[in-house]
């Protein structure tokens, strides 16, 4: 278990319809959070692409190598750990939403494609990832010189299972690049994200987009950054901003020793995810 | 999956010193609630001892046979469904903190024994049940006229794979007796509570005690019942009275049509309780 403490950072960025320009005001976000002391920044999901089934495609079809190297560029250049948010990532003619994580040479050490594909028909609310992108079947955790840590996207967090493994296999931070919307944002977005946090006693960032007013799919934004207890230790509004939080992680065994919930799982009585 | 709608309530009690005070004041609650047509009744965790190291075993040396058949004449008399909230129940020398529920002719049908028990050393709040009771080793649901239900007690709700093994078996309605604090009641209850819901789509009922100001223990109270969205269809604050709620058990498929997660598990990537 790491000991150091470290800052993180959540660049909420606004994905605009025009990916160079995207791509520059996410290099931009990215080194002003390392300016401010950040070590680990995590982008949103399909930060460079609009979030929309008239988009997908499209940019897709652009590949997705420019925004990997240009990512790999952006923690190398500014010694961080960059957990990319999510893009489109094409291979043999499939399309997935993918996590592209970088270390502080700017080497690629892990790749998270979403398990769980966002397909829902609530009220004022239909959507089907399915249709465009094919789903990933890894739970990912990978080891940083901060400790070991994991990521999923979005929906993925509606799958106690997955975050149960992650924590199994170690995990003391988890990141959730993601783009709720307004219509399950308020009831469901801090709630998902704290209790993955209180019940496997680890910190949980939940990376969201900022809101794009108009466009065809508004995201909820707040992102936020949970404790062990579950508790909020940096929250934001919907806007476009850089989050800070700062990461003791032995607050994850003082946690553990208080109210320990992780440490007497019933494996007697139930299966585990791990 | 049952079709008709039918009326639960949370008799949400405050246990008195005297056992024979309180057994008569929940006698005259479940009537009331039975009369203002509840068909299922809960009743909250501990309702016939008070919640305190300095009762348990004075008052598990009572037995619980006297509370038990008292139970059963009130589900009988009343003709209804009782979850018999929690009790210290004796045997081989062991006490255990545990559920008996009755159907509407007081027949017990199912009985549940707090599989984790309440250990805690949190600022402000040291408890140790473990010091007194023996945990149990079983998840628990039960058939009535009204369909599958499920019943866990307080301290379960911390651990998801329960839930979801109860929800995996059939339960459509889950009852959690349960007794959460001042420390703990503010950031974990509700949020917990809703979680089982939403992640297994499923009706869930958090029936606490009320509050008694001054005792060694306080009770966070707010008992609530959640709908398979997460979102509270009945709730309240932390004094003594009757909840009620409206089950519509056909918005359990509704709401795992609408978003499907209960039914998208990825069991090829991870393990699921059931």
């Amino acid at each position: 278990m790491s000991e150091q403490n470290y800052k993180i950072a959540v660049c909420q960025l606004r994905t605009e319809l025009s990916q160079p320009e995207t791509l520059d005001k996410a290099e931009t976000m990215v080194k002003e959070a390392a300016e401010n002391g950040a070590k680990v920044v995590c982008l949103p999901e399909m930060f460079n692409c609009p979030y929309s089934k008239n988009y997908f495609r499209k940019i897709a079809a652009l590949g997705h190598e420019e925004t990997f190297t240009r990512m790999s560029g952006w923690a190398k250049d500014n010694g961080i750990i960059l957990i990319g948010g999510s893009i489109p990532e094409t291979e043999d003619g499939k399309i997935y939403n993918t996590c592209f994580v970088f270390d502080e040479n700017g080497r690629n050490i892990a790749r998270h494609r979403k398990v769980h594909l966002f397909d829902v028909d609530i009220p004022g609310m239909r959507f089907s990832e399915s249709h465009t992108f094919s789903p990933g079947s890894d739970i990912t955790v990978f080891d940083t010189k901060y400790g070991r840590m994991g990521a999923a996207i979005c929906f993925d967090v509606r799958f106690p299972e997955m975050f149960r493994a992650m924590a199994k296999r170690g995990a003391e931070i988890i990141f959730l690049p993601a783009q709720f919307n307004m219509k399950t944002g308020p009831g469901h977005w801090k709630q998902s994200i704290s209790m993955r946090a209180l019940d496997n006693e680890v910190f949980f960032v939940g990376a969201a987009a900022a809101r794009y007013d108009g466009f065809d799919y508004e995201c909820w934004g707040h992102s936020a950054v949970i404790d062990p207890y579950g508790y909020a230790i940096a929250e934001c509004d919907e806007t476009e901003q850089i989050l800070y939080a700062e990461i003791d992680p032995e607050r994850i065994s003082a946690v553990r020793g208080q109210l320990p919930t992780f440490t007497r799982l019933r494996e007697d009585v139930y299966s585990v995810a791990r």
